[in-house]
């Protein structure tokens, strides 16, 4: 096995908080004609989004939206409600148009990404021609860098090498690269990635995993109690992996490794990332163990119906934008969340001083 | 004084609860490809305008957002800490594109309409001529329904006369039968209407008047009390009002009374109605008092900061959609949140079920 240079791979992200700047988009919007802070969350989305883009006149311009599909060697112990085949299957569904996120995306001009990261078939060729490299407007977008078949069982053994680790981080680095735009939405794909996300919440946090464990996409009781005691299981085969890498490795999956690889290059260029759900937020614990800086650059779509997911977003000390008990995954929550994002920006940039309005102030 | 019949104001609300239509958008729902109620609240969304529009494909077209404007005789009590010369200065500033709800609007392709239903000051002809009915694209339209030059102060006695009640009720009705479309959202402007909304909601629900009194929009804790204080007298000076209609009258606002008129017409006509903030939702209450049915109508943007506003989506048993402490009113949380509705829409229309996609159910 070669030898893998992890230096090589992680983009460096610095910190770009600000004090002054911080302090100046502030005051705009103290000024705009309303009591101050009366715009809540929509301001301090508002100021959020400035401080990442660097601007006082913040716009955001072609979002992508990217689902990083694959398949999981632990699905077969029954940890889904679902057969695997919905991994591919789905896939061919965002490729189609019918799924929520292609739904979404649709609607609010967000362009669509689907990334082949280790789904346990092959697609018909689809990918754009090198020579042809953008889709046509409105079409959704196949992108191969499949690893493998989906990880190896991790009941049974590591999930995957430290090389295909290292290879997905890497797609994901060059992925992003490639897209344009200022703002890239999170979205997943993966029969048994919330076993994934709860594996990797239990190790990095120390939160026991009866705790970050739910119904996933349909479970009943008696399921997931089952699903514990399989996750139980493979922390136990773990127990000495606690580096945020070999965590990854080990538990993790292709679509998560991938998806950390794009949520630390787009940090390192100052995208706004707008996370998803519980697996996406998983993605976004990982790349932040790795560059703690990440985090300045994230918008939390919302809260999920599964109840890791409020614990990772606590550990976070991240606020999401909607409490819609959504528990789909996909994207689906980062896209329906979006547009109020731009209403965010638009807040900021077009909203009127008391001064140029000329409308009193508070009488006291 | 004249009588006023206002059996003939009063638009009548049926009742559009259908069981077997409503099952009929519920199985769709749950044939798309997803987990069943994974999609949350979005769903539910879904759900709740298609039974309004009654059709399992809505499309919400031409969306009008109206902000109704008026003065309050009471705020010469020191209820707020603007003055009221704001309420005007706003009324330019929306006319002007400068505010956030003009922001909003323009932002998501929503008309905005304002109404001056009972400013204290003339404002300059604005309005369009009436060969000339609709405003260009994208121009907000004053439209000039000014009852008086603001209500009495309700301390010393009746806010409005039951004529001039029944008028700004007249308005509302006549207002929304000109505009087009099938989605109302409501908005306002008044300095001092926190107040009419606490004492509304006070009187029909039965809550002292300390519970339901908060900050407006900047007062501090001293300025807090001086408002309870102002409003139990108010409260003790209309003892013996109980009547919905007498209530508006005795302590409302002409803005309030002009939106209630619009929410029974709109009601009436199955528009989408949505709601903004504590004062809206004083209109809503009261005009389900009067017609029942409007609940079934409405969608509740958000919940805002105003104490009071949670008390009354309580007693309405409303979930709103944003939880976000805004509390600036003029129809901003409306504005906000509109792009979730079409949102919902798309869902129900667009997605695919598991048999068009070929994709597997779940496995037990």
């Amino acid at each position: 096995m070669r030898c893998v240079d992890m230096s090589c791979v992680i983009p460096e992200v610095a910190c770009i908080h600000d004090a002054g700047f911080a302090a100046h988009v502030q005051t705009l919007l103290d000024e705009k004609t309303k009591p101050v802070g009366s715009l809540g969350v929509l301001e301090q989305l508002a100021h959020r989004i400035a401080c990442i883009l660097g601007t006082d006149q913040p716009v955001l311009q072609q979002p992508q939206m990217v689902v990083f599909a694959a398949d999981h060697g632990l699905a077969a112990r029954g940890v889904s409600a679902y057969p695997v085949d919905v991994t591919w299957q789905m896939v061919e569904n965002f490729m189609a148009g019918g799924a929520a996120v292609s739904v979404l995306a649709r609607q609010h001009g967000v362009a669509l990404n689907v990334v082949d990261c280790g789904v346990a078939r092959d697609f018909a060729v689809r990918e754009q021609d090198p020579h042809d490299k953008l889709p046509k407007a409105g079409q959704p977008r196949l992108w191969r860098r499949k690893v493998a078949y989906g990880t190896q069982d991790c009941s049974q053994g590591p999930a995957m090498t430290a090389q295909e680790c290292a290879l997905a981080i890497r797609n994901g680095v060059e992925l992003v690269k490639q897209l344009p735009g200022n703002a890239l939405l999170l979205g997943e794909m993966g029969i048994g990635n919330t076993s994934t996300a709860s594996l990797l919440l239990s190790r990095l946090c120390g939160i026991p995993v009866a705790q970050v464990t739910g119904m996933g996409t349909g479970l009943n009781a008696e399921g997931v109690q089952r699903k514990i005691a399989v996750l139980e299981a493979v922390l136990a085969k773990h127990a000495d992996v606690t580096e945020p890498l070999q965590v990854l490795a080990a538990m993790g999956g292709l679509e998560v490794a991938t998806m950390v690889g794009a949520v630390l290059q787009a940090a390192a260029e100052r995208r706004v990332i707008v996370v998803d759900g519980f697996i996406t937020t998983s993605a976004v614990l990982v790349a932040s163990r790795l560059q703690p800086a990440v985090l300045q650059r994230c918008v939390y779509a919302h809260r999920s119906g599964e109840p890791g997911h409020d614990l990772m977003l606590k550990a976070l000390n991240a606020q999401p934008l909607l409490d819609w008990q959504l528990r789909l995954g996909e994207g689906s929550g980062a896209a329906t969340a979006w547009p109020l994002l731009p209403s965010a920006c638009a807040i900021l940039r077009e909203m009127a001083s008391f001064a140029s309005a000329g409308v009193a102030t508070k009488a006291d």
